[in-house]
């Protein structure tokens, strides 16, 4: 589908030129520089020659077929360029050009009129204000692109929003001597966009891991979707920028589109099992690891070391990826025993001592992969300078080849030094991930684990609970949006609620004092009675709520109390309800965000949620796995299990309850936020003892 | 007084060998290839000549004086070796030698002889088990170390406990093209300490900057004190591996000393304002930021870019190093105006774009130079293939020189091409601080504003208390000493806490449940009833705790049913307290830690201390200023002033109570542990209501 962009059996230039630097000159080169494969063919009015190649004044001057054009000229005149790649029959177009969405009003105006032409013709466009695409296929070698680096063939695939950074992990990868086989950063999106891209590199047989560099997305729920199918092929390691408010607004500036920090990036990331990264070094970084190395299938670390502090700081970093580092087996130090000098540790980390060479380093890899504690292998390599330095390089590489077990190397040298470089080129050459220092080098194999544990994670299917009433439920939200309300009122809200089985405490509805003490008499005491008020959140705020009446001379007072106090709130009537004290109190929330869904969100109540902030959030729909996550994942999980000789609440009950929560939110999506808050959980059941939903307005 | 170590006129080595690659051999040619100013003088029982130089049998033949020397004999001739050095009059001595008390009993032994022997001459030792000391003065270039790094002249200066890691930060530092001035890994420091380095440093005029590895300190309150004066005057940056258990495991696995995960060290660099790392590459690149730049007096950053992404990722980094990223004044936007291209961004960041070139960045340059709300200045500078990306680093150059404002600069670009080589080049002489990824750049800039902050943090004096009475507390802790007792009674805990002003609930012990009533009727009701019991830390386990008692018919009954019920520690008899209800729930505790003091600890009391260890530790003595940190750097300080409603507490009586508690502990260094918990607060006062205190035993 994307062929055209990617592998153009033909490329043209709208804007060539004969000057030295300019983004109509530097495409070229590369294209040359890179050893194109297919044709070039430059257009400009005046030149007849750019960079060597004949020149066209027009695109319909060109002979041949056309796949694929750049467009490297003025914004205005893009519309009518597109007109003519439509003409010509041109397949694919990269607008490099800027001056669209990104610079106001003229400029979306433009977009539009070249989108409507591109359209007419069938032209995926690409861009505008972007780098381009390469593909580094030695059949092909296409670098339609005006950045300055070359990589060699590879089987990692990069797409980034922004091309600075997409230049920068190109330019990393490199510099790790990394090959790459396609890569693509497509500025303002227009029309192809980063999902399609992920997917035509799902589908691309010789990309076996993609990087991604995002600040957030257009279409949040596309992304999900297609990127859900290529995970399940091969890891997506991936980059949100713009985490902080501040990096939110400076990423708001550049693209002109996005705004806001938001969490749903991160995630989506967590749900689709794409494998998350703060820091562009670190991902690039673990990519090196991916590249060569199989996916451990548990944490458990085996370290080898000839320097005793690179294992401590090595140490401290894998643990802090939950990685273990186990004792290693009686059979795997009797082994090291044998082959070990007598100065070396015999424990894990395996100490082989500065004066080890190749046997010792080689002896201790082989009880690593034998030993069945070990998952993973952790390597400090510092080149002594009284050791054969090549020769435990070697034997590493040796070790590596067999992907029995995934390895990484702290190689620690002075490549200054000759001696030292030819030791490096050995696990160059034969793909060990080796890094310059123990940090770098334990955070890629965390990684690696890391998406061991993703690729184990299955989260399931959302469950369906089939005893739920949409209808009724869809009703009470027609009724309220044709009656011009956003908020529904607590009557809609239980009425919602019991409709799709979420527990609430008994309740009645009422306006006078003596229907109040009816419906109290009918719930049975003691009962809580709130004003039934809709457009004040904060009802207790007001003084609308009582708890704990315990007769009906003290329901009647209250609600006698407050029609007098409350003046015309008074008048809205009063919801009365079981009073359930001693329970824990829970919170479930949720928030419709832009092009994705709902976010549903777990905590505790109370100051956890107020002070501590202490919640889970999840992408709607929520398995009984992701349910079970959020009630595991809050900081305060203990407090579920009961401390300081308290019972423990029911979770089977609240993990029901926030799927409930996530079928209602999937049958009605013009919620646009609800609350259940506080939920009452005691050991043996849950119930939402409040509730308050907001709609979509109907205008 | 470590001259002779650090600024040998002359090195002789025990040990001194032909063969390739041996210590003995390496050692000297690192000291002819350094071009060391000073003599040479190999020693070598049967070799005329090693590298080059005349060799002697023995230290005694040597005709020249002899600084230092290295000895790089088995473990065992050590202790000779040293005796003939001290009668050669052998200033210093570097033990390259490994096998002593890393090495089990007969290690220690040796190591006791040879220290015993180097004491009768007052000769100072280094090592064992280490690699050597580096001074890179021109004018003396000593390379007492087998590595293999040659450092160029400059101004950090380094030590590390673990030679691995010394070398790694030294060959890091080289890579960055950094000059260094001293370096010094010591291995087992049987003699020179880690302090004692740190002092010289601190004394070093050519030391502007010290970089410090360790793994945790045998004498943690010598490291504080001596370090303390040492950041009054330079910068000391530093990581402390062992963070983790499994860390701290390894560390003590290699250094065959220190065990288990010490917070103290962390502690110790934050009271003497130390700049602590977690990772060895950020803490070397931001010593390339320290050896050129300014320290910021503010956290308010500018920062340009010519590319998009990397701005967003600098942005976030930056803010989560608590940087703000201000809008720029009138004034700067009206100037960047008349001098930035069209498509610039006139905001903060400023997005110079991609074809900037020299002008444009030293215009935003010179506005952000000018602007009263910026520190600090952020550069994204990607080697554009359109620009004239030399005359941009020239003047990036001529900016850091002025030393207006510390700046550093993320540099991406392609080394492989010559082009760039030369604009990097010009950043490296010019002593620009620069880096090849957003991130790093801004971790080291992160790293100089921190630094910025500590400098200018002031923790001042500890407060002394006058009106305590550290006799009566002596005597207490000195009676239970005798009594053969480690913990101390209620009554006992009390009257200490009187002494020394510490606030509790009015209180009284008895033995009969008549003497207890009278003690209540005095206290007044309501009244907490407590079994004295010294034994059991957690009296409310076994029902030995009855609160609010509001009459004497219910104290009577109490006491009566807990002696019938309680058998032997009914007999120990119980304590009477005012029942406080309805305060907020503190606890502070205290424990001595080897060879430093007491560490004081605050906290919530109750669930916030048992599930979410929420709490905060210092190294006593505590000042206001700390006590203060302590209740601010809370997760949950929110409560103590109040919400939801509820009143905040008194934090002048709760910081009162730190000081004072951390007064009693200086007092008292017999004290183990101490706990009031909990300390009960109010609005306008705080009390401790329990309290327990384990001494030291006297055997």
């Amino acid at each position: 589908m994307l062929d055209a962009l990617f592998k153009p059996k033909s490329v043209a230039l709208i804007g060539a030129s004969t000057k030295e630097l300019s983004i109509g000159n530097v495409i070229i080169r590369n294209l040359q520089t890179y050893g194109y494969k297919g044709e070039i063919y430059p257009v400009n009015a005046k030149a007849t020659e750019v960079c060597g190649l004949k020149s066209y004044p027009t695109i319909a001057d060109i002979p041949g077929e056309v796949d694929l054009a750049h467009i490297i000229i003025p914004s205005q005149f893009v519309p009518q360029a597109i007109e003519e790649c439509g003409q010509k029959g041109v397949k694919a177009v990269i607008i490099n050009s800027a001056g669209f969405s990104e610079m106001g009003e003229e400029g979306v105006r433009l977009q539009e009129e070249f989108l409507a032409n591109a359209r007419k013709y069938g032209i995926r466009l690409f861009g505008p204000n972007c780098q381009g695409i390469i593909n580094s296929d030695p059949g092909l070698n296409a670098y339609c692109n005006f950045t300055f680096t070359f990589p060699k063939p590879g089987s990692i695939s990069v797409v980034a929003l922004s091309g600075g950074v997409g230049a920068l992990i190109m330019q990393v990868l490199d510099d790790l001597d990394i090959g790459q086989r396609l890569y693509a950063s497509n500025g303002n999106a227009c029309d192809v966009s980063i999902p399609e891209i992920i997917q035509y590199y799902g589908e691309d047989e010789g990309t076996k891991a993609i990087i991604l560099y995002t600040e957030g997305f257009d279409k949040p729920r596309e992304f999900l979707e297609v990127t859900r199918e290529v995970t399940a092929k091969k890891p997506v390691l991936a980059m949100k920028a713009g985490r902080t408010e501040e990096g939110a607004k400076a990423a708001s500036s550049h693209t002109g589109s996005l705004a806001g920090v938001d969490i749903a990036t991160e995630l989506i990331f967590e749900k689709i099992g794409v494998l998350p990264f703060n820091d562009e070094g670190e991902m690039v970084r673990a990519a090196m690891a991916f590249s060569s190395q199989p996916t451990p299938t548990g944490n458990r670390v085996g370290i080898i070391t000839n320097t005793g502090g690179p294992a401590v700081i090595a140490t401290d970093v894998l643990v802090d990826f939950d990685l273990e580092v186990p004792k290693l087996s009686d059979t795997s130090i009797a082994k090291l025993q044998e082959t070990q000098f007598p100065q070396a540790a015999l424990e894990n980390p395996i100490d082989v001592v500065a004066t080890a060479g190749g046997p010792q380093f080689r002896a201790a890899l082989d009880v690593l992969l034998d030993d069945a504690q070990i998952d993973c292998i952790y390597i400090n390599f510092v080149t002594a300078p009284f050791t054969d330095t090549d020769a435990v390089a070697r034997e590493i590489v040796d070790v590596s080849r067999q992907r029995r077990k995934p390895l990484v190397c702290n190689f620690m040298t002075n490549l200054k030094l000759e001696r030292y470089q030819k030791t490096m080129a050995i696990l160059k050459a034969g793909e060990v991930p080796y890094y310059a220092n123990p940090g770098d080098a334990a955070r890629a194999l965390g990684a690696l684990v890391q998406y061991g544990r993703i690729q184990q994670r299955d989260i399931g299917q959302p469950h369906i609970f089939n005893n739920v009433d949409v209808d009724q439920a869809k009703t009470i939200i027609e009724q309220a949006q044709q009656a011009g309300r956003e908020v529904l009122s607590a009557f809609e809200v239980y009425k919602i609620f019991e409709a799709y089985g979420i527990p609430v405490a008994p309740w009645n509805v009422a306006t006078e004092a003596e229907q109040v003490v009816f419906a109290a008499e009918e719930i049975g005491y003691p009962v809580v009675v709130k004003v039934d008020c809709a457009e004040i959140d904060h009802k207790s705020d007001m003084g609308g709520v009582a708890i704990n009446l315990k007769n009906a001379t003290e329901v009647r007072d209250t609600v006698i109390e407050m029609q007098a106090r409350l003046g015309s709130f008074g008048k809205l009537g009063f919801l009365v309800q079981k009073f359930l004290p001693g329970g824990r109190e829970l919170i479930i929330g949720a928030s419709a965000e832009r092009e994705l869904g709902h976010l549903v969100m777990f905590g505790l109540g109370g100051i956890y949620v107020e002070v501590l902030k202490d919640v889970i959030f999840k992408v709607a729909p929520v398995t009984k796995i992701e349910a079970d996550e959020m009630l595991a994942g809050i900081k305060t999980s203990a407090l579920l299990d009961g401390v300081r000789g308290e019972a423990g609440i029911d979770k089977q009950a609240v993990t029901e309850l926030i799927q409930r929560v996530s079928q209602l939110l999937g049958d009605l999506p013009m919620i646009q936020e609800m609350d259940l808050n506080p939920i009452m959980a005691f050991a043996d059941k849950a119930f939402a003892v409040d509730g308050r939903i907001r709609i979509e307005s109907k205008s």
